[in-house]
């Protein structure tokens, strides 16, 4: 039984768009790679989540130090701003009947969000982190999902930065702490990804 | 009335110790600029949280990517680990009665503890962070006060890592999503902390 999900991260087009306030420098040119790895997970059964960012047009959740770029810049990543900075996911990634979809008014996947419930719900114990960006959202993510007692693994080549030097430290800081640096090509042609927390549970288990 | 706070975070012995095999390099080092922020936030009536590591001795509460060296290491920073690498906090720091202290299971100081809880009850508005490391206890814990609606400050020279090229990395990263950056020289001589929370606050209630 696969135990295995990926988790896409705020590959919005507010971020994606260079006309947008919003936007990552990074993250366009990884939507190619993204798309490949969704697509792997569609024909494989490994579930997709989506997780990204809305606000509320009143600005009643967006959060403060993030409250004056987000007025000046026309809400963005909000269902009040325009399409072409808006919230959608880029046409590369498709739909499928079988895609999760979960809205995150913070940084992390799994903050005040139902994230955590439906993983554990559909038994995963392993998460895939792809998205953007590399030092905000995947890595609230992936403190979190370790904390949660998930394997995490990061897609190096799927998830993106500023620039290259943050890219490069903050992967640097998640290897630090446990999670696994993998390319998507790797892991679709079959890299393993630890089982460190089963691996521990067995232990505790059965007293260390 | 202060709405500010110190969060001491994880300045245990058992990262302190260069026979730890927790010991983090710089941490030793911050101790004395540490304990003078204490020493000033007792006197000024801020209250201050130590929120520090604690796990089982059966591991059931490790982090399972901290497991194998916290079992290898003799369980530091655990209740069952000898004291010299233990989980006392250092004796510059002193004691007071009007100390709260908060055990924390994982990296941030507010996931899956009472600290949020008790800040609000006091009227906390600002945290100001300090301890160790800054890539995994302090920047946790900056994302989630941020993500709570609390305004953050770090101070620069309370704060240490493994090297200095990622507390630098760190401090930009925190920097980067609004936490202030500030010298706990710097605060003692009264350098504000912005209250963006409260400004937000404000707007949103008018109506933006």
């Amino acid at each position: 039984m696969n135990n295995t999900a990926l988790i896409m991260i705020d590959m919005q087009k507010g971020f994606l768009n260079p006309a947008s306030p919003c936007y990552i420098a990074g993250a366009a040119a990884t939507v190619p790679a993204c798309a490949k790895v969704i697509r792997h997970c569609r024909e494989n059964r490994i579930p997709v989540f989506f997780v990204t960012r809305r606000y509320r047009a009143d600005g009643s959740d967006v959060e403060h130090t993030r409250f004056a770029a987000w007025r000046e810049g026309g809400k963005p990543v909000s269902p009040a701003c325009p399409d072409a900075i808006g919230m959608d996911d880029p046409e590369e990634f498709g739909t499928d009947p079988s895609d999760y979809r979960v809205f995150k008014p913070r940084f992390s996947a799994f903050f005040q969000t139902e994230l955590d419930g439906m993983l554990r719900r559909l038994g995963i114990r392993t998460v895939v982190l792809a998205g953007t960006t590399t030092p905000n959202c995947i890595r609230t993510s992936c403190y979190d999902a370790i904390s949660l007692e998930y394997n995490v693994a990061v897609l190096t080549d799927c998830t993106s930065s500023a620039t290259e030097e943050i890219q490069r430290s903050n992967l640097r800081d998640m290897e630090n702490i446990g999670a696994q640096l993998i390319s998507g090509a790797d892991w679709m042609a079959g890299a393993p990804i630890n089982d460190s927390a089963a691996e521990v549970q067995r232990l505790v288990q059965k007293g260390i």
